[in-house]
């Protein structure tokens, strides 16, 4: 008679990712004091992309591209489990229809209880373009409880019906008042917005406007950490490229739009990470 | 009575350059055999450089830009040590005034015996554009015995004053058939002329219009290694960018322009160095 008591084997979660302790040894020291030991009282910009050997980002503006491999995909995901709010704009939240979410095996909805070390998504969508529906990945990851509903930021009143459908799965707009007439709002602005909403330990993941507008001299001082994976290949001309504005020096000669500090390169699998911070 | 048989002690040669055991070390099982164990019979190609992380190789068209850390800077003077020729265009003749030798102690002119380990200049100047006088740098280090002078690869009779100097200093115009109107000459044209004289183990420096071209996919099969260093900063929009032209599959979709197989970075000081070959 078979013994009913045993449990039924079960395979890992559908679509969850490790990334090995191994791996994990390697990284933590490299990562910011604020993700290691958070303190609640304090917030944390980290800046985190893959690129290619020719800084694309995507093969075409509108496309994801797969750039990272197996481990530094995996890498992303701790991340994103050791972050509070994950922040793209809603070119990349268009473009690519992102499911946002953590899917390691610790994480709630794939092996963890509830919904821990799933990160809030956050979309900057000043105009409220981002036409969303139930089936929209990162909703209906929500639906399932495998990561939580986003907070989109805008500018303005959104849809009614996408408000209802957005505060049915937990996440609501945050309307912020324009600073300026093209819906652009200042980072410190954005960032004391999510603060207010408790959120810390901020990871910023794309697209291109967002990177190289927090690449720009002005914004430094509030990126904390970057992290940048690097792929080996080219992409080649018109991919999607992160390329700051060139700065010039007291003559009018120009210098280089930024230089990374306390730089660290890390090699994980076929990519090269690099961690630092924008100077 | 002081002893005048001791040797005056000397500094290091002037301008000389380290590359240590330890890196060395490092280095060599990254390097194709043919470096290491040099096969007469056989050309190999290298194609070098250093970008940013945006891709860029100088701040702007016609500025030489220091990317490369002290010890990937002593990892080009091995590899020029390495190599038989050094290739560049005329752009970067006309741009850097370059050195193009090797500034290792081991090397001639710097410790070593005679020209040891000095490798050939190369410069690719079809329409003889390139103004060199006695004092640009190539050809002061060639009188000095500090390197060779330049071979330049060219389609057209050189003014004579110019090919007296260069012959006077053990270098010499190579007059090739033109191969179309813009003088652009084949690869293999190219490759099979400096076999001629000898010269099997090329490595190719730059500038940015050499690169890409050799990253075209009808150039892969002809570049045997790769070896990139990246620095950690962003040099900005408006430099002097490597990314070759997309490629795109039988549907017309954008893919990758070059893969590199066989990758492997190593982590040298605060740059990172790709290895590998394209695809
Ligand atoms: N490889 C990677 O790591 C990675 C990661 C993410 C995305 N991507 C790629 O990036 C591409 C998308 O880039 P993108 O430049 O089109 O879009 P994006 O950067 O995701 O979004 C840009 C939009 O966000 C809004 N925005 C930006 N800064 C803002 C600010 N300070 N305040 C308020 N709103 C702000 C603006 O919306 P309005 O125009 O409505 O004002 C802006 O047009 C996609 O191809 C995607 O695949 C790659
Ligand atoms: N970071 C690095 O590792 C590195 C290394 C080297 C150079 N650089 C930078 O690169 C820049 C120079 O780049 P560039 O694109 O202006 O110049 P370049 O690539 O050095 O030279 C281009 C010229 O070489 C000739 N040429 C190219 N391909 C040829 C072929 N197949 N056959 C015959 N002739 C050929 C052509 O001359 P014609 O126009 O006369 O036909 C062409 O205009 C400089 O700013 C320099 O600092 C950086």
């Amino acid at each position: 008679m078979a013994d009913n008591s045993q449990p039924v084997p079960r395979g890992p979660p559908t679509g969850s990712l490790v990334f090995p302790g191994a791996l994990r040894d390697r990284l933590e020291p490299l990562l910011a004091q604020a993700l290691i030991d958070p303190v609640a009282h304090y917030q944390h910009l980290t800046l985190t992309f893959a690129t290619s050997l020719d800084s694309s980002i995507a093969l075409a503006p509108g496309t994801q591209t797969a750039l990272s491999g197996g481990m530094t995909k995996g890498m992303t995901h701790y991340l994103r489990f050791k972050h509070d709010a994950i922040v793209v704009g809603v070119g990349t939240a268009v473009a690519d229809d992102p499911g946002l979410n953590c899917r390691l095996r610790d994480a709630g909805g794939y092996g963890g209880k509830g919904l821990r070390g799933q990160p809030r998504p956050i979309v900057l969508d000043p105009k409220c373009r981002w036409q969303f529906s139930a089936s929209s990945k990162v909703m209906d990851l929500a639906a399932q409880k495998k990561g939580k509903a986003p907070y989109i930021i805008c500018t303005k009143e959104p849809p009614e019906d996408r408000r209802a459908l957005l505060e049915s799965l937990g996440g609501k707009f945050i309307i912020l008042d324009p600073f300026s007439d093209d819906g652009k709002l200042p980072w410190k602005q954005i960032l004391h917005a999510l603060r207010r909403e408790g959120l810390n330990r901020i990871m910023v993941e794309g697209g291109r406007t967002i990177i190289n507008d927090l690449l720009e001299p002005q914004n430094h001082e509030l990126v904390d950490s970057i992290i940048v994976t690097i792929a080996p290949v080219w992409l080649g001309q018109g991919g999607v490229v992160v390329s700051p504005p060139q700065r010039s020096d007291d003559n009018g000669q120009p210098i280089a739009a930024v230089r990374v500090s306390d730089s660290k390169w890390e090699i994980f699998g076929k990519d090269v990470v690099l961690f630092g911070k924008p100077t």
